[in-house]
């Protein structure tokens, strides 16, 4: 069995690992794209249910828009927005011919080229102003679940592939307010999904107009950070203001009988969240799942040496887990995987403890006898308490609320980290930049990480060249805004606005 | 508002009609891909919640696989496959370029370019040749749920859409055997979603070998008769063979120490299933949703014409509503909408009408004196019994039996239909070409539509050009052989093999 490098050594050795270790994904035969194991996809699965309830509740309905938006879609941006994303896929031709030497090539080239959609705005909104001409026809809330690609040059698994699967919600209101206030909504339905289901903290507010969504009024965003302190921006939510609407013309009629542009929203997230759950919860023995999104939250291993005993442990097993299908935990049945695939049980043990699974059960023929399980927690692994043998009844009673802990646990562990590696006392240029100049803590065996820093900002233009250098960025202006006046770490002047400073994925 | 065609006059513009009026989906702005709508991607939402649970149920587990796929992945298939599928939308570059015009175009070659996924056999085999090396491996059963693009050149929303979604399994085993009752089971899994949950009966069987899947053994798969009695293929379901694994080297070492090469299946179902529901329970007022797949079983309209009416009824309804989500149909909560949109009423009545809602609630200020519900029967629509006053302890107690109750009723209409019009006493080819050749029998005024005949084929190569001729085919071979002789309609010959002949989707 492959080892693990550990945490301390190689953080993004580590990362790699462990998604192999876990059977997470796996490069494809396809460049710069992701196989998404069962694993891997199961949790996906998970966060979808999850995220999708919380989007129905709040209004919205699914639809799905098309793969392809014409090239003549992106002119517009383009000619009016710097720094417009270039690196998209682009489709020329509609068949294979063969050639002389019976080589497949394109064949019949394409009136117009066709992107493989990076997101939707342009299409969507295309659609908006068909479907909206009157005040009765608003608010529009719609989103759809889809794959997009972005074509990166530096592929990382779930962190960034030239394709990714996410949602995106997009919706038009009649005035500035309500608009603004589904953007928000949005961006706390994140949270919620963040810190409740991957037991993962984030810290919410605003993006700097530099580093804004090109065409938002304002992006609002949910930043985490993953045990090397680096933040992880989580998800966005834009308020569009009628920007869109006026590129689009997504006009109405208002109550007044005026025709007025809409204000429209979009928010996305992405399965790079499956990477913030790996590096906010995996240790130097794997991933470590939060119950709510594990896509198994016991596996269960019969184990019989001799031919005589698989009998007695299998129906023991059966019985075992029709009992435990009967279990609700976070008001849910519990999941359960029985695994009795032909590995040799030490193989089975470690491959369900890398992927993480909350709790392992090994039923052997002394457990059938006594009528017991022997219990392997996950968060106390290589512990006294990480196996525990306990009696079916008192197991049956526990395990709702033992499942329901682990989650608590792994939340409380990574908000204590969160919380004790942002630093407010750096406020000195020179403390600030010593700071961050301390390029990689964990080689020199630190017990904390470099994370955030909450200090001033002065706003100068200067200080994004400033930033870049030291390779940190902002990762946000807190809602929370304190209010007081300090010295801004870069420049040195005087500044009134917190930002949170930070290295990022 | 727009009319909609009566099937007897067109049948196609009919279909296109309903689409439209029930807001399923629209043509996009991208050429030849579709817009689903909230009420026709909430359908497709449905049959993957239903298909989903009996795929994880059979023991296989969802993964996702790249959308690209690299252009040398089909040569193989290229060199091997007559009648290779050539119409593919080809990636040819990886970003855009601003001209010196300004205008936007292609911009960096790949070196080799990568075809958006048609299936994804060739892709999953090659993961499958890394994954299986020993029997321990197996059996390998997954499943995605994706986007494909196959370059259709006469697009038909549902039916024959550039863009489509579907759901393709994907499975390896030891033995021949294994792998053959693979595909059978997922036939029956498919057979079960299209009968009980799109209450659309299919026949199942296999197909000719000269219409198989290229590389499979055999293809099982299922046919639907539409209203004009026209089959619609509603799902396929391949044994591979050794087929697949030999030419990716899918191959493993068995449990005697031999080396010996796996047995594939694969099994797919798509969007194409909803165009199957519109055209099985359509009718000239437009959908009639079985509620098992209905996104809303129970639409709720609150109607005031006066301002002091509208507290009244709303808190009416806000208790009805409370009430209707404690029941359940089908063994799951029953799905109510209230449309308190600003629309006139009789706008938002025809509107889910047409959509084809099981039932609207209509409650005004007097049904709410009356503690009534005034309850909208969409199979009973313009007769007595189609409006119907219920007091509100009534409804709830009967309720969830009506809804169950019209998925009984539209299954039995549509098998009725479907069994009535399999004719079995055309046996000599004058009397085959003089069915067949009444083209369009409901220009005609005729009570039903021209089926599905079965009859015998002797499996001579030229009645596939005859067949082409008559623009009809052989549907399937049905597993049900009755074993007599009799006459093939095409060639005159005696033969044995009962086959189902009909025109087609």
């Amino acid at each position: 069995m492959e080892s693990i490098t550990k945490r301390m050594e190689n953080y993004p050795s580590w990362y790699q690992d462990v998604v192999k270790a876990a059977d997470m994904a796996e490069n494809s035969p396809s460049p710069g794209c992701m196989v998404m194991k069962p694993w891997g996809y199961g949790v996906w699965e998970q966060i979808q249910k999850a995220l999708d309830k919380k989007i129905k509740d709040t209004g919205h309905e699914n639809c799905y828009f098309p793969l392809f938006i014409p090239l003549s879609f992106f002119q517009k941006e383009a000619d009016h927005v710097e720094g417009f994303a270039k690196e998209m896929a682009v489709v020329t031709h509609s068949r294979l011919t063969k050639n002389e030497d019976g080589k497949l090539e394109p064949g019949s080239k394409l009136e117009e080229p066709l992107i493989v959609r990076p997101t939707s705005e342009a299409i969507i909104s295309e659609c908006f102003s068909k479907w909206i001409t009157s005040y009765r026809d608003l608010p529009v809330k719609i989103n759809q679940w889809a794959n997009v690609v972005r074509w990166e040059m530096r592929p990382r698994l779930f962190l960034r592939t030239r394709e990714f699967l996410w949602q995106e919600g997009h919706t038009a209101h009649r005035t500035f307010d309500e608009a603004e206030a589904e953007a928000q909504t949005m961006l706390r339905v994140y949270q919620s999904v963040c810190e409740d289901f991957l037991a993962m903290p984030v810290l919410i507010g605003k993006k700097p107009q530099y580093d804004k969504f090109a065409g938002a009024v304002d992006t609002y965003c949910l930043e985490a950070m993953m045990q090397d302190g680096r933040a992880l921006q989580a998800g966005t939510s834009h308020f569009l203001g009628q920007n869109f609407a006026k590129s689009a013309n997504i006009s109405f009629q208002n109550e007044k009988g005026k025709q007025d542009y809409a204000y429209t929203t979009s928010w996305g997230v992405t399965t790079r969240l499956i990477g913030g759950v790996i590096m906010s919860h995996g240790d130097d023995d794997g991933l470590r799942m939060p119950p709510r999104i594990a896509p198994y939250q016991v596996v269960i291993l019969p184990i019989s040496k001799k031919e005589e005993d698989a009998e007695k442990v299998g129906a023991y097993v059966d019985a075992l887990t029709q009992k435990l299908n009967q279990l609700t935990a976070f008001g849910e049945p519990i999941r359960v995987k029985v695994d009795d695939s032909l590995k040799a049980t030490p193989d089975k043990f470690w491959s369900w403890t890398k992927k993480g699974a909350p709790f392992i059960f090994e039923v052997g023929p002394r457990d059938v006898d006594g009528n017991n399980v022997m219990v392997r927690h996950r968060l106390k692994l290589g512990t006294k308490e990480g196996k525990e043998i306990l009696s079916l009844d008192a197991l049956l009673e526990t395990l709702p609320s033992m499942i329901e802990k682990i989650q608590e646990d792994l939340f409380l562990e990574a908000k204590t980290r969160f919380d004790e590696n942002i630093r407010t006392d750096i406020d000195t240029p020179e403390a600030f930049k010593a700071y961050f100049e301390n390029n990689n803590v964990f080689l020199e065996g630190a017990k904390t990480p470099v994370g955030f820093v909450r200090a001033k900002w002065s706003e100068d233009e200067v200080t994004i060249e400033m930033m870049k250098e030291m390779k940190i960025s902002i990762r946000a202006i807190p809602f929370d805004q304190s209010g007081t006046e300090g010295i801004c770490p870069l420049t040195g002047k005087k500044a009134t606005l917190d930002v949170i400073y930070a290295r990022s994925y």
